[in-house]
């Protein structure tokens, strides 16, 4: 079966990432890498990684549709499977951004998992998912460490597919995640701070 | 007399750039670049530009606090004048970053200047305006394109400077940004793409 976990490795040492990407790459549905992991070792090493697994970059771009734009086009130039992009700014912010994925699936964010998040974000996450639709966004983020939210917003998703972070250090369990919508999720500082990842993942994956 | 202009240099050809930046460096305020710059030419630009002039990295930083924080801790090594993040994620995240800024000025978007920032983020204004000042951000970006906006920003934002883009190509005007309240007015593709840049900027002024 199909691994419904995605590694988020915020790891800026090269050798350290690409030994953990090539442990896990093939039992995980994707590894999902953020800014840190670019500034450090530049855009290239998204390539490099998609030798082991999916690469999804989780780079929250929120910016105005010409600068999305840009953005948007030199990570498409390395060929992630995915990209996460806001979807606050507006819809032709995200507009922007799904003309220029190039192959990359793109997934819009429609809350977020950290407390501050409930202030202004999370609030719109209806319109947000309308959003995400009428837009051709391949799937959307919600938190999994708030199961309600998640189920409320899995009963609008359509066809979009539900990314779900804050499972492992941020509190959220992988089960309930699944359980309340999440098609998959995202697990980081939990699994690649453990000693023995591919043991962590498959004994969350045997519950 | 200090300039006002803040020039935004959204451009990825390593000699183009330099070549301009030491052309106007001295004659703005501040020269702004954004993470196709950075995606291009790697995180070190930003302190090769520092010689020319203050850099602001235009990043609208949008994550989780521990993302936030990664992300500016390495931003924060190559000694920018200032920073530019987004305080729609909610309040830790933005605290997530004025404590990893180090010398780093931070400015926080309280509205943008596209058209869709009115669907979601520019209503939140007030709240976001007070967050900034409650937070320690040294500016807030507000739009140069939507006068009115800008005067009721303007008159709540205490010590807060103002940083105003979408003048120029997104059709706001130096002068009028300026008289409803713009601190620092950010001139993007009408000026790098303008053949005489620097009589560009002193039209402007002499205005």
């Amino acid at each position: 079966m199909e691994s419904k976990i995605i590694a988020s490795l915020d790891l800026t040492d090269e050798s350290k990432l690409v030994r953990m990407a090539e442990e896990i790459g093939q039992s995980v549905f994707a590894i999902k890498i953020n800014w840190p992991t670019i500034l450090s070792l530049g855009k290239g090493i998204i390539k490099r990684l998609s030798e082991t697994s999916n690469i999804i970059c989780d780079l929250k771009i929120a910016d105005i549709p010409n600068t999305n734009r840009l953005i948007m086009e030199q990570i498409a130039t390395q060929h992630p499977w995915g990209v996460i992009a806001h979807l606050f700014t507006g819809k032709d912010s995200m507009e922007s951004i799904v003309k220029a994925a190039g192959d990359a699936k793109v997934i819009g964010v429609v809350a977020m998992s950290n407390p501050g998040a409930s202030e202004y974000l999370n609030g719109n996450y209806g319109n947000l998912v309308e959003d995400a639709k009428s837009l051709g966004c391949y799937g959307i983020v919600a938190p999994g460490n708030d199961y309600n939210l998640l189920e409320r917003i899995s009963k609008m998703k359509g066809n979009l597919k539900i990314f779900s972070p804050g499972v492992g250090a941020q509190g959220g369990g992988y089960n309930k995640a699944l359980l309340s919508g999440a098609d998959y999720v995202i697990i980081g500082r939990s699994l690649y701070e453990n000693p023995d990842p591919i043991g962590y993942i498959k004994s969350l994956e045997r519950k």
